[in-house]
């Protein structure tokens, strides 16, 4: 259902964390690296055949100039999450521009920079809109971080009061 | 199906674009002013009702420190559209630093500052994920855009080669 | 008297220099960790039950899109005291924005990026405006931090005059 | 019980706003043109005497290097509450870092740029954590806010569900 | 020998100070108006026979996200000269950063925000390598560009010494 | 005694305020205009023979990338004045970056971006070190600012207290 | 054929990325130390005779105010590639800004912070224009870089679909 | 005849680069550390009697809010010489623009982030003016320091052309 694309293996440490979210999740999903940049007629193809391979959501995470997903939302009408990648003197922030600032028809769900984990649960967000039995696991998914955070303020809290 | 929300009344010439494409597409939907500031109970049980509304996908928009969106994904599971708003001294930058660097587990989908129209775009391509006809339009609304920038290309391309 | 909050517990290393500062003053307060995005419910019981146990003053850091100092500050009217945290490809510049911008009527009090130290000075004089004891305590606290930086003088002043 | 001073009496119209908000919470203020750098004696005898003077909680404008909130801060130990102000060809981003990035010490209570209005909202504040009679007015300065959020929903929104 | 294109007909008005340069060396060129969000197979289309058709060089001038340099660069081995134009809230530098901040392999050669006059000069001294007519044009041009320097010093140079 | 240049007569309005503190002063000056880009010869010969013309001091202004007062410091050992000047996509903060960031060996003594007023302030204070009547002036200049300034405190202030 | 100089011999780990890729198509050049603001002589003198020695592409590498691309293009017009390299405490957004902002008439094509390699393609891809041997180079060189993304994608390419 | 200061001893390293090059020209200092916000009487008095010990020129380098240089000069007529020192989370810009944006009547000349050196050759520059001995010291400095990056030139030069 889940395509997770990046412009380098370099990206896949921190996209990984997106695939994560989708087994935790058991969505399907296909993984692959190709570049706006270095090999775009695949990315075209790849993008223009996503819909008949059964995906439904595109995660796109690239760095610098990072024009990988703004490609990808050129050709298709799936819903296309950005993800900025950090590297190069600007740390991010091209990035997080270049992927952002898309021009009116055609929008990009961009994240924050290096927010793959976001990425893959906006993914399962959009499936659940038409998947009750995701939608159960995102209520629970989110009282457990709550139960999580809870927790974590148990250990820690104290008071002079 | 999908709920438009702003933190003022001074930002409705700008989240209207967002409430044209829903119209333009047949999607139905609810606009609301409700600030995750001063009036956040409000928010709270607005987002929190929201799914028994029939509410699928939430497009939140704010300026300046712009909590809204944020705010507004703590309470729901459902996808959250993030419109950083331009005002201010420094003029949207700041929107879109608060609403695009969520903590992980919280995601919320951003366009670019004064993005609006390309809020609704993505709301429909997240809804057109279940839903065919959409999915048709959106592809017809792909079209006439390419064909439209074809129609300036020829009306102002020259060569002198 | 003053409550110290921030949103994951990673951040205590840096918010525990404003407990220190309580400490070091003699001023009763407690700490915990709670989200805004996370355990959002968690906050607001905290914040609407705060001035009923005493809270006088809340501090709170958070990094990132950091909502919390704003989302407290929209559901009590004690002044709020906000840290932006360094973390994340911005390194606190994000945090910064996102926590001084706050709109008209809702105010943070802003101290810089990591100045969690200043966040518990800051605390410290505004319950002095009705604690002379305390009051007296900063003014000494003022003329130690004058003579140290007086000692330092001495150490290392050189003249070739 | 509040000083507002500002650095040169073109930052008068935002600054008022910060008077506005005492005159209707109906808290004695003095307000004053003095600068950091033009006549840094008159600043320096002025905070000297401003606790003598009845002052409790200073506030302080100013634009481009903005030293006044910081040069304040040091020679008292009140609470100042700094309103860096947008001016000159790096419209208050330049004032914002000189107001908010005080050394560990001597803190300076920051909001946004040209915030005024909310600087009176804070000082406000910050005397009501000793004075029931306006912590309750601040009680009903929220209500009313949040009832004119809800006044413009009334008039705005909007469903098409 | 030159093509020039351009994401919006909106960027007409800057990008036809690059054709103006072309016009005044006398090298053929096209104008085209193209977007690699919204037309991209007609970008692909024209980068692909954009060396059958003659053109050396290639201007492309976007705003925002501002991929279309990017996307004529990842099309081919011609010299790209990228202009980024300002426009929506961050008025350029997202724009700047999309297009310089290409990943080793794909160069864009890119010139000030809104600087079509210097892509168009920089065109003509690439084609000045094999040209010798043209070398000698871009001699002339510079002496005369000092020239104009020169007489505006005339008008205004003035002495009190 | 002192050069004021400036890279374009566009710049003349900004760059006359020096040369009307220097008139004030009655410092000796000469004004020209020439481009570090496009006049680099004029420049550099202009900037070998300042010494021997009695020039003490250089103010340089110019916007963008900004190269004319680092071309010119380094060209000579006299003490350069650098004016950054706000225009183009970037206001000004490209030229303050370029102006003030000199490698170590050839330093510019920068001020605010147009700042020229204070170049020429600190034109007549670096000579000053030199010329007790100077000094003497500048005393009174400073007297005569602190005294504008409580002019403006007293038809300002106002007191509640 | 072309020349590469930098500011500093400190630069040459990241400039002579640019030697490489004209090693690695064969392209005679020069490569050589000097500083537009330490050895400003050197630099007018290597420029002016440039085109005589055989020079058609000049790449100029600099950090910090980075005036050495532009000093370069105010003496010649032959292309002039600019590397802006990160050093200091902006780390290249200084240099980046000080090589693109050029005044219109001189030209600098800038390339990435520390974009070495790709000044060394652009050169390369600027040669080619009148050499049909390297221009066939440039597209096996295309060839091969998207072939070896592809071998990346085959590596970690994966589907649970 | 020049004063250092310093608004904290973690600034010795940077700053005793200042100190070495007035060693290193001979020129007698007086180095001191004290802080604008720590001890503010301290500076005041030390500023106030500069003159009268003997200074001509000072220089004060200082981080984050950077008030101390223009403290310094609000007290003074010599020329101040500011560095911005690089810390917190902004790594300096925060101190540039504090350091370098002062109001119309009370310039900084500032240099580079971290820039301790240069502030010494300037201070040398700005006393040369009115010392012909230290003059001739500056073009023999200047002279050295082309003659060593000559010599790395001819270290690293090469050529296949």
């Amino acid at each position: 259902m889940v395509g997770i694309i990046m412009g380098s293996d370099s990206d896949l440490p921190v996209m990984e964390q997106a695939e994560a979210v989708l087994k935790e999740f058991g969505v399907p999903y296909e993984l692959d690296v190709m570049s706006a940049h270095r090999s775009p007629d695949r990315v075209r193809e790849w993008v223009s055949t996503a819909r008949d391979r059964g995906l439904k959501v595109i995660i796109a995470g690239a760095g610098m100039s990072a024009h990988l997903a703004g490609v990808v939302a050129a050709h298709t009408t799936l819903p296309v999450i950005g993800v900025p990648l950090a590297s190069g003197a600007l740390n991010g922030v091209d990035a997080l521009y270049s992927t952002v600032n898309m021009p009116p028809g055609v929008p990009v769900a961009t994240v924050a920079v290096d927010g793959a984990r976001n990425a893959g649960i906006l993914a399962v967000q959009i499936l659940a809109t038409s998947d009750a039995s995701l939608a159960a696991k995102l209520e629970d998914f989110k009282k457990k971080m709550a139960a999580k955070v809870e927790e974590r303020s148990k250990k820690h809290r104290r008071s002079t009061l």
